[in-house]
C-alpha cells in the first residue's frame, strides 16, 4: 500500500490563549525512529481544553505554546503514511492508535522504564533537543491531518475496532497503568473509582476486565453512574445521596477497599480516598483539583497508605489496553457520545467543555 | 543460664491522660509463641509522649488506654527471662532488642507481609483477641521491669552493643524500612532527610550506611545539623537561612533528589518534599503535622510523584538494622544524650518533651 | 445454623506406602484460630498420588507419613462445622474452599508474606509445633469426613459454585499465583502454558481471564488441547506434530512470549521454555521431572531469563481465584471429569493415576 | 578544555578467530546522543577472551565479528574528546567510565527499563540500525585509542579514582545489579558468592558495602579467598577442603543464605546454590558453564527458589557502583594485579587467559 503525502496540510493552530484557527502548515517529516501518521479521528480530552486555555500542565522549557504555531490534540488514530529512517515495526497503511509520551531514552528515568517521568520532559526544541515528545502537550498533536509519532508511541489497531473506539485506547492505557502497574494485583481485589468522567469510566471498565471485585463507582450524576454499571461497576454511589465513605465500608465488610483510583479532582477526594482504602491501601491519583487542598497527612502515616500521582500512561500500558479492547473485553464505545467533522472542531470543543447533551467523549473525524 | 522471675514487678501505669504512676503489677506470663523480656533499658520516643497525653495514634478497638492499667514504652531492650510454649528461637538470658508490631498473622495484610498494616490492629483484648500486639501502643510496653513480646518482635543483640544503643535499634529499623524497603535502590542515589529529630538523624545514618549519595539533612537547629554531619550527612541546610528547595536543586544539578524521607511533621513539609524530589520521585512520610495541611495534589500528578505513609518499621527491617549497628556501620550512640534511673521516668519524659539540655534520645535504665 | 459434630469420623489412613484404608478416627478439635470443616467433596491431585506412594515432596521434620495415622487429600471443600477460639471470620454452616499452606506466621518468610516458603515447614508435631500446616502434606487432609483448617486457609464459596468446582479453587489459586503474582503484568501479554494437565488447563483459563493475549497451550494429546481451547487458549500446539519452539516464535512475530508457565514436568521442558520466552522473559515452574535434567544455564544468562519454582499457591491467590470463579470468568467445570463416592476413593485414585476414560479432575463426594 | 582529535587512531582489530592485530583506523564520529571517548585505560575481562576466540555470547544479527574490522574491549575509561549532536550532559575533557549496553530505547524491554534485554540486541549495522550498542560485543570497543559511547553508557569519574580502578567500575556495576536490583534487600541479609574471579570478588566487596551480613565466599584457591576477606568476606570456604553446602548451612543456623551470586560457572554450581539458599531464596547467575549441566528442577519447585540469569549490568547500576567507589566504600584496587602498555595487549591477554602470576584484573594503559 502507498499513501500519497502532500506538502501541506490543514491543522488547527493555537494563537492567543483560547484561540484556535484552522491553517495550512507543512506536513512534518518523520526523523530517525519516527513515523508520519495520517489522522482519521481524534478525541477531545479535558486536558486539551486546559492546554488551549492555559498551556500544558508541566513545564515547557521552551516556553508556553501560545502563538508558536502549536497544534494540540493527543487522542488520535489513523494510518501510517511514511516511515522515518530505521523503522520497520510498521508499514505504510497500518492502522494505528497512539500513546502520548516518548521519553528521551537517555535520562535516568527513561533508563528505568519510567518514560512518562522523563527528566528531559519538554526538551524537544532547537538548542535543547533530547528527543522527548508529548504530542499535543509539548510537540505538535493531532488536531491536524498529519502528525509525527516516535515509533514507541504507536500500537496496531485491528479492523474490528472502530475509529472512534481507537481514539479511546490511550485513555484505556492510562486506566490500565493506574490499575495493574501502579495499584497492584487487581483480580479478585476491590476498587473504588471516584469520578465518572472518561478516565473514571474507563477505569471501571478496565478494572472489571482485569477481574477486580467489587468495582465501586462514585459520582454525582445518576446517568453517568448508570453508564458505569454498563461498563462493569458492581455498585455505584451517588455522593450527593449517601455518605460515600460509610457506604464503601459497608460494601466491603467494614475494611474499605484495596485501591482507589481518583479521577474526580474534587477538593475532598484525597481525604475521602484515604478513608475508603483499608489499612496499607493504595490511592492512585489520575486527576487533581485546581487549587491546593487540605490533606490529612496523619491518616496516611497512621494507616500505611500510599498515594501515587500518575501523569497518564506508562509501562506500555497502552499496548496492553489495546489488546483488551481488540478482544472485546468491554464496550468502550459506550464512552463515545458525539462525532463532529474536522472543521467543526470548535463546536466539538464546546460540546466537550460544556458537556452539552451530556457529552462524554467527543470525537472529530477527518473526511475520508 | 536461668533468670528468676518474681510474681510481681514495678511498672509505670497510665491513669488519667498525662498521669503516670509507678505501681506493682503481676509479671505477665508468655503465651504460645511469646517471650518474657526482663527489661534493662528503655528509650523515650515522641510517640510515647503523645500516647501518654492523648492515646495511641490509631484506633484501639477496646477503647483508649486511660485508667486501664496500661503501661506505655516501646523502645526497650533486655534479656530473655522466660519462654512461652513452642519458642526455641531464643534461650533464657539472650540479649534482645525489640520491634513494635506483631501482626495477627491471619489477615490479608499479614499474609502479604505487611504486618504493620495488620487489619486486626489493636485486636488483643478479651472477646476480640486476634493476637495483634503493638507493645506500648495497644498492649503493655516497656516502662516496666518485664514485658511480653511475640517471638516475631525480638532480635538478638551482641555484647558489643551497649544497652543504650540497643534501645535505638527499633528507630533504626524504621529508618531502614523507609529507605531500602519503601524508597527503593538507595546506594548511589540522593536522599533528603527533613527534620533532625531522632528518626531523621537515624535516617541520615542509615542512608549513608546504605551508600546513599548525597545525603542532605534539613532543619532549623544548627547543632542538630552538625550532629547529622557526624552521622553521615554530606550537606545540611538550615531552612531558616536558605531556600531549602532551591538549595537542594543546586546540590543536585537542578533535578532534585531521588527520595525524601520526611521526619519533621512541619505543615509545609509535604509540599516542600514534592518540590525537592525529581520527576518520578518518592517521598516517605515518617512524621505528620497535627492538623490537616494544604497539599499541592496537582504537583504529585504532573510529576509522577508518590507519597508513602509509614507507621514505623516493617519487613523485618529491625533485624536488618540490628545487623548494621552490630557491624558498627554508624555511631548510633551520638543520638543518645541522657540517661536516667527507672524511677526517674517522669524526669526523663520531661527532658524528652521539653528538649532540656538539647535532649535527643533519653534512655531510662533499670538498676542492675 | 448448627452442625452436630460426632466424636468419631470415617477417614482414609495411609499405612505402608501405597496402602490406604478406611478407618474410624476421632474428629479433630479446632484450636485457637482454627476451624473444623465438614467435608462435602475432595478432588484428587497428582501430588496426592505421589504422597501416597512416596511421601510429600518436601522434608517432613517428623519423618515420612507412613503408618502414622496420616490422612492425605488437599483439594477439598465443605462447610464450617466448628470454630476454634478467636475465630469470627466465619460462622457455622458457611460454605468454604481451602488453600493448602498455613505458615507459622513467625519466621522471616512468613513475615514477608511468603507463607508457602515458611522456614518452619512441616513443624507441626509434638515437640516442634510452630503451627505450620500443609493439609494433606504434613498435617491431616481431606480424604475424611472432617478436617482442621487454619482460618487463613479458608475462603468463602457462594451457592452458585458447585461442590465439584469448589474443589478446584485451590488449583486455580496456584495458576493465579504463577501468573499475576510471579510472572508479572499479564493482561495484553503473551503466555505459553506447557502441559495440559489440571494445573496447565487451569493456567490457560486464568491467563485468558486475566487478559493474556495470546495464550498458547502445548501438549501431546489433541483432546486435551481441544479442551484448552474451550478454556481460552488462542492457539494450541501438539508437540508431537510441530517444532514447538519454532511455532511459538512464528505466533509471536519471532520474539517469543513474555511468560511460560511450565506444567508438564517433561525433561526438556525447561530448555524449551527458555527458548520460547523473549529476552528478559520469565519462566514459572509449576511442575518438575522426577530426575535431574540437562539445563542450558548459558541461555539463561545470555538472555536475562528468570526461572521461578513455585510450590503451589501464595499471596492470597486462592481468594482471588475464588473471586474469578464466583464471577463465572471461566468454566472450571470442564476440568472436572469424574465423580465417585467417598468409599470408592481407591477407584477414584486409580482413575486419576491411570487417566482412565481420560480422567482429568476426579472428585470424591461425601454422602449428603 | 579542548582535546584535539586526529583523523586516524591505533586500534586492535579482530581477524580470524583468536587473531588480533594493531592497525590504523579512522577515528569514529559521534552521532546524535553519542560521545567520543579518548581511552586512557582498558581492563581485560574473561568475556573478551571468549569473544576473541568464539564471537560474542549472543546472537549478532549481522553475523560473527571475525574479519570485519571489529575492535573488542569493553571495560575502559578515559576522557570525553568530542560530543555528538544534542549532548550537554558531559563536556570535553570530562573523565568517564563506561557501561556496556545502550538499548535501542524503543523496544518493549527498553521501555520497561531492561535495556540489557533489548529486543534489538545487536541491531546496529547498515540496514538494521536500531541504535543498540554493546561496545566490545557488537559494536567497536575499547582496545583502541578512541571509542564511541552512547551518552547513556557513560558516568563521571572523580580525580581521586585511579585509571585502573575506573576500568573496574563496570564490573562493580554488574555486581551491584546482581545484588540490589535482582537479589533484593541486601543490608542485614546473608549472601554466598561462589567463585573468586573478578566479578565474584567485586560481588563480595559490593555486598559488604551494601551491608550484607554475613558474606561468604567460596572457591578453590586460598590466595583468592584471602583476597576476598580483604574485600569484605566474613567467611571463606575452600570447596576442595570442606563440604560447601554443609558449611554454609552451619554458618547460617541451618537455614542457608538469602541469596547466592553464582560467579564460578562450575558445572555443579546451580545445584549447590539451590542447596545453599534458604526456602524461598534467590540465586543470581552471573556466570555459566560451557555445556549444559544437570539441574535439580524439583528442588527449585519444592523450595520456591528463583534463578535469575543476568547479562551484565542494568538499571543504572554502573552509576551507582561508581558512587560507592568514589566514596571509597571498598578498595577495588586489590582486584587489579597487572598493567601493560597498549601495544603489549597480546601479552596482557595471555596473562589474563593463563592467570600468569595469579593475574586477576589486567589493565592496559595508553601512553600519556
Amino acid at each position: 500500500m502507498e499513501i500519497k503525502v502532500p506538502e501541506t496540510m490543514k491543522a488547527w493552530v493555537l494563537g492567543d490563549p483560547g484561540v484556535l484557527t484552522l491553517e495550512e502548515k507543512p506536513v512534518p517529516k518523520p526523523g530517525r525512529g519516527e513515523v508520519l501518521v495520517k489522522i482519521d479521528a481524534v478525541a477531545i480530552c479535558a486536558t486539551d481544553l486546559e492546554i488551549i486555555e492555559n498551556g500544558p500542565p508541566a513545564l515547557i522549557q521552551g516556553g508556553l505554546p501560545f502563538n508558536k504555531n502549536f497544534t494540540p490534540g493527543h487522542e488520535y488514530m489513523g494510518r501510517v503514511a511514511a516511515l522515518g529512517e530505521g523503522v520497520d515495526e510498521y508499514k505504510i497503511g497500518d492502522r494505528v492508535a497512539v500513546e502520548i509520551h516518548a521519553g528521551c531514552g537517555r535520562c535516568e528515568r527513561c533508563r528505568e522504564g519510567m518514560y512518562t517521568s522523563c527528566l528531559n520532559y519538554g526538551q524537544n526544541y532547537p538548542g535543547h533537543d533530547k528527543g522527548h515528545r508529548a504530542n499535543g502537550f509539548t510537540t505538535d498533536g493531532g488536531f491536524a491531518e498529519y502528525a509525527i509519532n516516535n515509533v514507541n508511541t504507536l500500537c496496531h489497531v485491528g479492523d474490528d475496532v472502530s475509529d472512534e473506539v481507537a481514539t479511546l485506547i490511550v485513555t484505556a492505557g492510562t486506566a490500565m497503568y493506574a490499575l495493574d502497574t501502579v495499584a497492584g494485583l487487581v483480580a479478585g481485589q476491590s476498587v473504588v473509582v471516584s469520578g465518572p468522567g472518561p478516565i473514571g469510566l474507563m477505569a471501571v471498565a478496565v478494572a472489571k476486565a482485569l477481574g477486580a471485585n467489587p468495582v465501586i463507582l462514585t459520582g454525582t450524576r445518576d446517568n453517568r453512574l448508570e453508564l458505569g454499571k454498563k461498563l462493569g461497576a458492581d455498585y455505584t454511589i451517588n455522593v450527593r445521596e449517601k455518605d460515600v465513605v460509610q457506604t464503601v465500608k459497608e460494601l466491603t465488610g467494614g475494611e474499605g477497599v484495596h485501591y482507589v483510583v481518583e479521577c474526580s479532582g474534587a477538593p475532598n477526594a484525597v481525604n475521602e480516598a484515604t478513608s475508603m482504602v483499608k489499612r496499607g491501601g493504595r490511592v492512585v491519583l489520575a486527576a487533581f483539583p485546581k487549587k491546593q487542598v487540605e490533606v490529612d497527612v496523619a491518616a496516611l502515616v497512621r494507616n500505611n497508605i500510599s498515594l501515587f500521582g500518575i501523569r497518564g500512561e506508562g509501562r506500555s500500558a497502552v499496548h496492553r489496553a489495546a489488546s483488551l479492547i481488540s478482544e472485546g473485553r468491554f464496550d468502550a464505545s459506550l464512552i463515545h457520545t458525539h462525532t463532529f467533522e474536522f472543521d467543526e472542531l470548535l463546536t466539538a470543543l464546546k460540546y466537550s467543555r460544556e458537556r452539552i447533551d451530556d457529552a462524554i467523549k467527543v470525537v472529530v473525524k477527518m473526511p475520508k
